[in-house]
């Protein structure tokens, strides 16, 4: 058995069923290793970023990472930003990327890079070149290990030619991973004591392993009912579950100044899995740090701890196991008229949204009233942008849906978002993935147009507008989509969208729709909404809290 | 003036007159300071590959920098594979990577990430983060010698967004770089020695900046006739001269089996701005290092120093200033006709490549026969996979055109380098770009189903091979050019080619031809091939030569 053979015995036996694709020269072992392997699929894509974005919405709905198999130093790098969001996300991804043999390293072929240092930077917990064909299944399982966790993270395993093809492969047992630390019961506790008669200046912070479980939204909501502590989900969830008969929790707005207002007032914020709010970005003259001046920040579980637990734990300290949790009821927005607007299309996704949908949402300025619309839809999950490292939404969808075959994805994404890894249409394609594409093509980098000014950047014309406009030429993607074997419909009006909705949402495998819409920031509406930001961070109070409950449902 | 207005003075004050983009928010101050400076051109592109591939092809037909603009890590990262072909070949290339605020950076946002680690490994000789607005134009010329050298590369400077929006900004006068370093007399006297009476056994290896000047070759040849040494290319040259008229170099192949038989009983290797000769990658039992046992090595220049002097010189030490060089016959090949190959669209492009034209090589398998078809095309450059890093030819012929706009590039791909880049495309729409773009599509990473064989992995089946298959689903280039808005026609028949070559060789603006190939090696003809090869390697010496004189002329 050769190094390739044992390593694939050795995934498989650890219940890695998946491997993401894009290989070279240098993994040919590992690719002829396949066919020994039936319980290992191979899923191949046309660039790295689809194939490590695929195992990152794998991951995110199955649970359990899946492998990446990327050639050399070039092929991770092509990877990096979709492993970032996996990074920043949490999420267990194993890259497996083959290198030159050891022997030809100190060549300095023309593929010849520091793999590792690329490496470096998205999986800093674990990067190790495998030494020896007798060693390389113990790296697996170590590579194995660290990237389950907790808390998850990538992991990357390199892969020398010659430790591939070499003889004396020997698999590994997988020993199941570490379960989760426990909480510290004086923190509970302490948590517990301020939650007494604590009210809506007290909020909790949760993020994915507090959002993503019905059971711990059931307890946190019953906690939040029992003492009037507010529930806030963080910007950038890894898995967010919401919907009807589902307790609903606000995500943090993307702008600093809308954040601002949703936090304003907090006395106490409690971490569940979740960090210290900071802004996405800096701007001049204004705090990045989000947390309110004087609110006490508390950690009822951090990333390793053990989040079902602690919650649990926490809702029999503060006697809330009887309180009747709020639960978001159920409601859809009617079928929309009037004219095309990305509000518009954000109602007929609310209108049509199947049961069990998984909503990938990079959707950006588009995908503003989304929330909203979809707030009492059936049970559905989202998966979001954790890093912010955009061509995430197509490549997420593709292992979203290849984890979990029986349900509806919809991945919703920008025009200039999506051209960053549309390859992931040619996947879906491929393996007739249930797909519904919806691209928000508005000709323009639009959040830049609102992030020029909110920066303050002046004296711009011509020049700097160009940098932003992307529409010109027009990007037509149903004639992409079409290009890579993926049925596409243009809208051009709120009764074309909605109808290629439900055509797309009724009829099996991956659908695009290309929704040619105004940009979604423009003119007057543009110019005044720095303006506006800013007056809301000073609204009375009763006003705020009007337009909190108005921000996010 | 803020950082940024004095950054993009101080690089157009020193004949930076290009930038390739792909900005975001914490480039936006650079974006608005481009108004302020009418010498500097910012060409957008929609994905990081394209900036930094545009950057390397602009730089190899400029002979001076371009900069890019990247957003942060995952910008750089996507950038990376191209940044590494731009290091392999020499090219210069000033990367200026956005960054958070200063103050930003601790509170770890979703988008903070090392930059300087991912920046490493493609520009390890110089990554600088600058620290204040008053030391950025420092920090900028700086970087900007650091890349043009000699030896020239990769350069990135890390931007942070207040050094960028910070007051006093201070433009800096860029001191010319230093020239090369002389060649050392007694080398070249010593190689002068070894010239005299060397014969076929003596060969000179050649890099780029021995293959892109007309005079350089012409000395060179003198002294390949005077002495009888011979010309050799290295395997894949940043930029290579050629054509009728000018002394044919044959490069190096790029199967190690068919190189060694071109180096096969050499005695002395000259190189010139070259290195000495490896094996792509390694393959089991084989050896990686391409120089012929008892061979010795010579450096007549080394990339640091001068080489047309070191050149010149030699030429003299050798008494060939007189000797007529053996010089390339104008001829093409005829129209072709019959079924529709590959080869013959090579001939095609041989019998209609205009004067002056720059063809950016990345055909892979399906290219084999182009170096033969146009050797006595009128002169032309040549650009080609300098790191090997596929996706490279669609944004390199984006920064060629940009640097001659007076001349035709002509993009040569494969379907699957093609799909890295793709976005390079809507870049060539919008810019006008006189590009021919050939996608060699023949559904298949044709490469590996020879390299499968090569490194001997055996015991694939149906899941290795479906690898390899690009071809489910087809991909229509003509859609997906069209979608990017560039013309576009689908070449079914040798007639269909060629006739749509001479259209969009005649017609100004982009074209692409969706090149529909049978497998370039398939069947009989790919599994013959190993035993093929090794045959080679063991040849005959006067058949061997024969078939070096073949293989690239």
């Amino acid at each position: 058995m050769n190094g390739a053979q044992a390593l694939i015995r050795t995934l498989a036996d650890a219940g890695v069923a998946l491997c993401f694709t894009n290989p070279g020269t240098s993994e040919m072992h590992f690719v002829a290793a396949l066919d020994t392997e039936p319980r290992l699929r191979a899923v191949l894509t046309l660039f790295e970023g689809v194939a490590t974005g695929a195992a990152d919405g794998y991951a995110r709905m199955a649970g359990k990472p899946a492998a990446t198999l990327l050639h050399l130093g070039c092929g991770l790098g092509n990877g990096l930003a979709n492993l970032h969001n996996a990074r920043k996300g949490r999420v267990p991804v194993l890259n497996i990327v083959g290198d030159h043999a050891t022997q030809h390293v100190p060549l300095d072929a023309q593929l010849q890079s520091d793999i590792e240092t690329v490496a470096r930077n998205v999986s800093p917990g674990f990067v190790r070149t495998s030494a020896s064909t007798a060693a390389l299944c113990r790296d697996a399982t170590d590579a194995l290990a660290a990237c389950i966790g907790p808390p998850g993270g990538v992991a990357t395993l390199v892969l020398p030619a010659d430790v591939s093809w070499g003889r004396g492969g020997a698999p590994q047992a997988f020993a199941p991973p570490a379960p989760p630390a426990a909480a510290d019961p004086q923190r509970v506790q302490s948590i517990a004591r301020l939650l007494a008669g604590a009210g809506p200046r007290t909020a909790f912070l949760l993020g994915a392993r507090a959002l993503q479980d019905e059971g711990v939204l059931q307890d946190l909501a019953r906690i939040a009912r029992r003492t009037g502590a507010r529930l806030l989900a963080e910007v950038f969830p890894a898995r967010l579950r919401r919907g009807a008969g589902l307790p609903p929790v606000p995500r943090l707005a993307y702008l600093a100044e809308l954040a601002a207002v949703q936090l304003a007032g907090l006395q106490h914020l409690v971490l569940v899995d979740a960090k210290s709010p900071v802004s996405f970005f800096a701007y001049p003259g204004k705090p990045g740090d989000l947390l309110p001046r004087g609110c006490a920040l508390h950690t009822l579980a951090a990333p390793h701890e053990d989040v079902p637990a602690s919650v649990r734990w926490l809702m029999q300290a503060a006697s809330a196991g009887a309180a009747e949790p709020l639960l978001q009821p159920a409601r859809r927005p009617p079928r929309p008229h009037g004219p095309f607007t990305a509000d518009r299309a954000c109602q007929a996704i609310g209108h049509l949204l199947p049961e069990s949908a998984i909503v990938v949402d990079e959707a950006q300025t588009s995908g503003i009233r989304l929330p909203s619309m979809t707030a009492g839809c059936p049970p559905h999950d989202v998966l979001t942008l954790t890093g912010g490292a955009i061509g995430q939404a197509l490549p997420c969808a593709v292992g979203a849906a290849i984890a979990c075959p029986q349900r509806k994805v919809l991945a919703l994404t920008g025009d200039g978002s999506a051209m960053y890894t549309l390859q992931a249409l040619w996947t879906m394609a491929r393996e007739r993935l249930d797909v519904v594409c919806v691209v928000f093509n508005n000709g323009a980098y639009a959040i830049l147009n609102l992030e020029l000014q909110r920066v303050g950047a002046t004296g711009s014309g011509a020049k700097a507008r160009a940098q932003l406009d992307i529409g010109n030429p027009a990007l037509d993607f149903v004639r992409l989509a079409e290009g890579m074997g993926v049925p596409a419909r243009r809208a051009l009006t709120t009764e074309d969208f909605t109808q290629a909705l439900e055509h797309a949402l009724a009829t099996p495998g991956p659908h695009l729709i290309d929704a040619v819409l105004p940009p979604a920031l423009t003119g007057l509406r543009l110019r005044a909404l720095p303006r506006l930001l800013d007056m809301l961070a000073h609204l009375p109070r009763p006003l705020a809290r009007a337009v909190k409950r108005g921000i996010a449902p």
